[in-house]
């Protein structure tokens, strides 16, 4: 719960100028509605909604400009939203202000099949990127689950299923362009593969969470669809089992797309919600890319790897609506999770360790999670060394979020003690916010210089990554 | 050639107390030896050098940090230096002051060769760290030819041959101990894969070229040597055909390790350095990772698109010292290229442009050469759109030096109307600092903020990448 400050009470006093000069500028595209601002004051996590006092509706870069000018001018904070599905209150508008919404910028701006890349505005969601370069043989592969809009999943560094081979955002974003606090618009860098040429904003920008600028258009890599793709899943005796053959994979080098795991909570869950019939037991589900010889190939090292650590037959899914089937299964964890405890809401985590530190990192938050009355199923991009717990609380149970408030910092002080992260994926928005000293100690006082620097006025999505 | 300015003078007489403390500190590891500054001063451009003032030779991050203090204390410039390798006068101390050698700090401080990553000091050498790796199967493959060390690999941004498959510098660094112009010691990232934790300082400090900190360890990430690996060497009718066989190869998504083009110019350079017999035309050099199967699939489908561009027959190497020899001679070029006119020098420059263009672009910048009485072969990391030029003139005849800035100014200023870099790899130093204006617009006011905010004395290798 964020404090009121005599801060937050001055920029109360700012608010209704500022919303006057907003209306004018945007007529109806401007919003004071209690529905509309309650939505856009509401991710889909456990966290607290923080409703902003407006909403405005921007069209264009241009848009956006004009609006942080004149919330610039008022000192009202500026929140962006691209489709609300951040996991740790990055949207909430903790100090109150104006949220940005992008939907609407929802062109895809430039196709360049040749140079495997595209430029979208903000508010195009990635399944509507990929639907729309379906006829060049060409795809987006970041996936994080939800269909998360291009712009936000840029500032959330988000990854997925797809980054144990195809890499995060950091990897993926070639170019952005971004409105700074005081109205500048700038891009980021050029359609260059690489370049020497300066400090690399774009990856400044990149993870920033709305806090340095706000995020109007991105530069994307893709890749050829492969020749080949299928998929299979496999359940272990035990948990060590799956993820040693995860590390196994990676060691020796073989180019897996997808390596998920799913707990045996999970497992049962995913079998209720989805109506299927998988095995209750740790299990691993893989996706494979490359030619035809390829994929063959990769397959067969990766059974023989799995038949080494306890690991069953393959089912295998080759046909496109069999590996949507099975991939659709493993997107709907998250709720099929909830299904599991009827009316409860879902406290969703993430933590990231080296892959040396991957079995002991789960095993012991699975023993915390044996040991306490909270259930939480884990599910991981085991690849990365990245894994999820999911609490299934009653959020008017102060008992219940105190403990998964437990739960949740024992995993992350023990992440973050095998020289791993706080957040792997998910972001930290103002729910992984006290953290950040463990993990980066002195480095904090340097990210609280870049964001002093950059936004003085303290606007850019308040009360997120660094406190000042 | 820099102008002598107020502030210049201002720090010449700062100068001999901070050297006086330095002496203090570090005993006879702070020379002010004329040829000890003046190798210090040099980097292996055609850039007039600049000698600093004094050399301190670094064993420890402590001994940075407290080298760091000193000169902060007084105001003086801190010029990093590794092995001396840069190609835009990075590390001229074009406003005097003191070059911090960090050539002792060469340790190798862990393998984790599970994890397949590594930490080093800045000192230690590309090559250092993979004979030191040898017995573990893992390589690092980032290899811009010279044996440059990896801190000054990580300050440039460096990339090279392998890029095209592995990245650079920007992809494989996953962590920097650095220390900041006040003297404070960050470690940027911890050793996840993957992390939303927070601002990427990783990368802020990748390519920053000493502007913002000395980075004195690097984490790096490492990779399997390949099962199997074989190289070629193809020539082309025309410069055109390869080209767009190297497109095609990249649009078809091959992942071929290495893909090198030398013009006709160049290869007649290696023939007489090397003592090598190759075809005077356009040629790519290719190098295929992976098993045994996906190498020989690889090689197959890149012959095929060689094939209906004009490419003569594959000469291939597979033998570990054939290979070597080969990309030995591709190493060379730069020497070969200089022994075309005994006595010259080399001004080498790069641009880097989406893939789409590169033949275009080079085809016209082909056409300056042959229409300029200055000489200068071509070769390229063509995979990724960056190709190089290596001018080769009298450095005592202004006319030569004259053409060769209108050569270059030309090329890049082509380049960035491709939607290009003004560097692909070399950096920025001072020899590029003119262009970074056109390329990056108002994003260079971003640039100016950070460099502003992190050095606010201006003491971090002045006058490289902005003007303040």
């Amino acid at each position: 719960m964020i404090p009121t400050t005599a801060s937050t009470t001055l920029r109360r006093n700012a608010i209704e100028p500022a919303i006057a000069e907003l209306q004018a500028l945007l007529g109806d595209r401007l919003s004071t509605a209690k529905a509309v601002r309650e939505h856009h004051g509401t991710d889909v996590s456990y966290h607290t909604p923080y409703p902003p006092d407006a909403v405005a509706f921007a069209r264009s870069t241009d848009d956006v400009a004009a609006i942080v000018k004149i919330c610039a001018a008022h000192g009202v904070p500026v929140i962006p939203y691209g489709t609300g599905t951040s996991l740790e209150g990055h949207i909430g508008a903790v100090h109150g202000g104006v949220c940005i919404d992008l939907s609407q910028m929802n062109s895809v701006l430039r196709v360049n099949a040749e140079d495997m890349d595209v430029s979208v505005e903000a508010g195009v969601t990635r399944k509507q990127l990929n639907e729309h370069i379906r006829d060049t043989g060409l795809f987006f592969p970041i996936d994080p689950g939800a269909d998360a809009s291009l712009g936000g999943m840029a500032a959330t560094r988000a990854s997925g299923t797809n980054a144990v081979r195809y890499g995060t955002m950091r990897e993926n974003v070639l170019a952005l362009t971004v409105v700074m606090a005081d109205g500048r618009v700038i891009r980021t860098a050029r359609r260059a593969r690489k370049s020497a040429a300066g400090y690399d904003l774009t990856r400044m920008f990149v993870g920033s969470e709305g806090t340095l600028g706000v995020i109007t258009e991105v530069t994307l890599r893709l890749y050829g669809i492969p020749e080949a793709m299928s998929a299979a899943v496999c359940a272990f005796d035990t948990l060590d089992g799956a993820v040693n053959t995860v590390i196994q994979t990676i060691q020796s080098g073989i180019p897996v797309a997808r390596m998920e795991l799913l707990d045996d909570v999970q497992m049962d869950a995913v079998n209720r919600y989805s109506k299927l019939e998988y095995k209750v037991a740790p299990t691993l589900f893989f996706e494979f890319h490359g030619t035809e010889r390829g994929v063959a190939e990769q397959a067969e090292m990766v059974q023989a790897l799995a038949a080494e650590n306890g690991g069953g037959d393959f089912r295998w899914a080759t046909r496109p609506e069999e590996r949507s089937k099975l991939w659709q299964a493993r997107h709907d964890g998250y709720f099929a999770a909830l299904a599991l405890r009827p009316g409860c809401k879902g406290w969703a985590t993430d933590v990231c360790v080296p892959i040396s530190r991957l079995a002991e990192c789960i095993l012991e938050t699975k023993k915390d999670l044996n040991a306490s009355f909270v259930k939480a199923p884990i599910v991981g991009h085991v690849g990365d060394g990245n894994f999820h717990l999911s609490f299934l609380i009653d959020p008017n149970n102060p008992a219940e979020i105190e403990e998964a408030a437990r739960l949740n910092e024992r995993m992350v002080l023990r992440a973050i003690a095998m020289d791993g992260t706080c957040t792997g994926e998910h972001g930290v928005g103002w729910g992984k916010m006290n953290f950040l000293q463990a993990e980066h100690g002195e480095a904090l006082s340097v990210m609280r210089q870049l964001k002093q620097a950059l936004d003085p006025q303290g606007i850019m999505n308040p009360g997120k990554i660094v406190r000042i």
